[in-house]
């Protein structure tokens, strides 16, 4: 696989994991390690920020993993960007996957809230790659405001329903065009899931409750490694179109065993 | 992964390939090199069985591969078993994937002519893995019979659909219950199928058109060989449920930043 | 609507209805009316034949309603062919709704069965309407063997889960090519999935929980009157074909407002 | 039905039209009356201001059809309010059904525009109808500006795909819980589209292609309106829950025939 690059670093694994939800950190960490993932995503309002070594992050080797601080938990813009602020004075990151939930039953986005968001963090110097809904023209925006990635959605955080729409995704990526990468965050459900992904034309996925909630959490990270290769490698060999009409696998010349 | 047994002989892959539609016969080579597929099939019709050194079978290195004849072109029950008979009278195999397609428009099995032709193949010494819809009751006949695997189709040949129903194909899981493989056959037309066939509990996959007319065969064959895999370990781990209920990835424990 | 013909004789009404389910036969008696419906089917295992008067019949008006005895409950063939004969020794009728079962958990009909009980009942002279799989290859068999109509499933018996593939049905039509009629039957939850029966090229659907399970089983009988008259004018205005490419409502010719 | 409320205007009619891609204005004038429609939608750009008479106007009644300017071919939020200025002016209406298309490819909504848009057009004395996407947190949006309806997309405009996500209507549906109309526009194909749209909770459709490019524009008019009663109906009726688990028709209880 080419590198992955975001906002001018580069990294080898197209798979970014979540920390949320595992029955412990320990295994948090083997799946961590079975993922082969080089961004980890933590939400800023799980981390003790005073008391570092006790917590979540004495679990992550910051020598291996960037972090990629989120903002789960804020319902409206402003939130948002006091939560990223707070991660980035305590020295976390400038990094931030923003997170502007306004309904803790949908878990859905809101894309002009998020919208706004992005546009004062960027202007605030971070990188800011933002979880969205998987409307192009939204995309189109938070490109403009000068995203680092576009996240959209394929279903519902921790659904594990896949890519709703793969048609939306891939407008998504024909709207994009390379400019920055396309992560598909939240929904993804089992292997199959990331690898479409990929096949579709998105750079990377985000996976955390698929695999924390995994009956063998660490079995199914490296399953996920496996299919994003997979998907990554499809994409670039060019699959075959769906049709309609079926094409028989064996040629009609050279006909024996009918006469 | 566990090796997967058919009639009591043991494979280590889990896709199996076909030999027709590609550009070339050394592009053929490669990809099934590619695929790591131990399991191969072609159509009796294509073999060239009195000359067979200038033909397809040239390219297949058989102490490699496991060659596995198919009636590809029979229209009937009669067609096909007689095609399976001059097969393995020719010294080709006495395994047969027994296909009998009655339409060239649909390429879609007659279950009812594959029923009887997998009885009278079985009575006959043959091992019998026959292409089959997705039905299972359909599938509970081809084991009452004596089949030796249960080939459902995805989709149909050559359309790269994928799973049509994945509910049909984990039906035909439940029904079998382990007793012989179910093995997806037809419609696979990207590495998400391939996976989401093995997710689904089949225990193999058979490729072709989407591996032969992809982009790149070589990578293709290589990127389905990584999703069977990826497949195989998620039905292993367990995969989350489907749900239409979103649930949050970071736990609101520990909040910070919310003050 | 132009009547539709069942062996030789027309009705006005496309939408056939069942008799179980409901809460009371007060109910059933007014959404049979509601419905328009002309044809009612009825297991014969539930009519008492002795005491007809004060059993399930005598809420139905059998001048007004033409009786389709239904073999439901029936697993084999020869329970299904035993139960018709039973029907029409006692005078029910020689119309026959063959349905064979083999599973009560998944109540998906048996195709081998199905044929081979519906040859050997129009051999005995019965008109046989089959309830069968969305399998066009069955469907030709069973034409071949003399029924007097094709009924493929929708989805499951009782599961509302309408037409889980409009191709299969779009195949059955094309398989049959009027020579008798299409009957959905089984899976239409609501009126949208009867009026897309109609569209797909079905001559008329059978409904039985979705009427006699909805809140109001009167007025969803007379939704779904409406819909299939909907669905039927639909057929024949011709709809539009399925489009990836959106096409402006409003061309644009004599723009104003945009100078 | 219930008489359909707007802005303090009742209906009778829960089928809104488009005027555009008619072969001719008199198969439209037919087409209208087939559908029983009440309200009209008409791009603006196409009326001719200034020589109404020999426009589209000509060819609609309008003491009995409420005109519904769009802003159809505006790219902007600037473009579609000048346009609704510009109708207002004119003397066609103070309403408006407000689009901003920026894409001529996909003719899909700016969400975040469209809200601007609105919230200038309300604050003008407008009553705005927004064509929205389907995401329920923009509704919101043009719920807190002060629309007069909603308008999500079931699909893209023209292509008769229905409605890509029953689901995401639902939510809107839930999310306005009937302050204002939420009226399905764009992408109904058939009958079963605009009886779904209304099953699902949406409390009227507007059809432009599907009636205009029917094979017969006339009996498609009447078609869609017999399915959006059905729709109507069977909402109020109360469906069947769809279910994974099949249900028998006829109760065991008194089986006969299987002694």
């Amino acid at each position: 696989m080419e590198p992955l690059v975001i906002a001018g670093r580069s990294f080898n694994s197209r798979l970014m994991v979540g920390t949320g939800k595992y029955d412990s950190l320990e295994v948090m960490r083997e799946a961590l390690d079975a993922s082969g993932a080089e961004i980890v995503t933590v939400a800023v309002r799980r981390v003790n920020l005073d008391a570092r070594e006790a917590s979540l992050l004495a679990y992550i080797d910051l020598d291996r993993y960037t972090l990629l601080p989120n903002t789960a938990g804020c319902h409206t813009a402003e939130e948002a960007v006091r939560t990223a602020r707070l991660a980035r004075a305590a020295g976390l990151s400038n990094w931030v996957k923003l997170e502007v939930i306004p309904d803790d039953g949908t878990l859905l986005p809101d894309p002009i809230a998020t919208v706004e968001a992005a546009e004062v963090l960027v202007k605030e110097g971070f990188v800011v790659l933002p979880y969205t809904t998987d409307d192009h023209v939204v995309a189109r925006r938070l490109l403009e405001v000068g995203c680092a990635a576009v996240m959209p959605y394929g279903s519902a955080i921790g659904t594990g329903r896949g890519l709703e729409s793969v048609e939306r995704i891939a407008r998504i990526v024909d709207e994009v065009r390379g400019r920055v990468p396309v992560v598909v965050d939240a929904g993804i459900g089992a292997p199959s899931d990331a690898a479409l992904a990929l096949e579709t034309g998105a750079d990377a996925v985000l996976v955390n409750t698929a695999i924390a909630r995994a009956g063998d959490p660490v079995a199914m990270a490296r399953a996920m490694r496996l299919a994003v290769e997979a998907g990554y490698l499809a994409r670039r060999a060019g699959r075959i179109p769906k049709s309609g009409v079926p094409s028989p696998s064996s040629p009609e010349a050279g006909v024996v065993g009918r006469s």
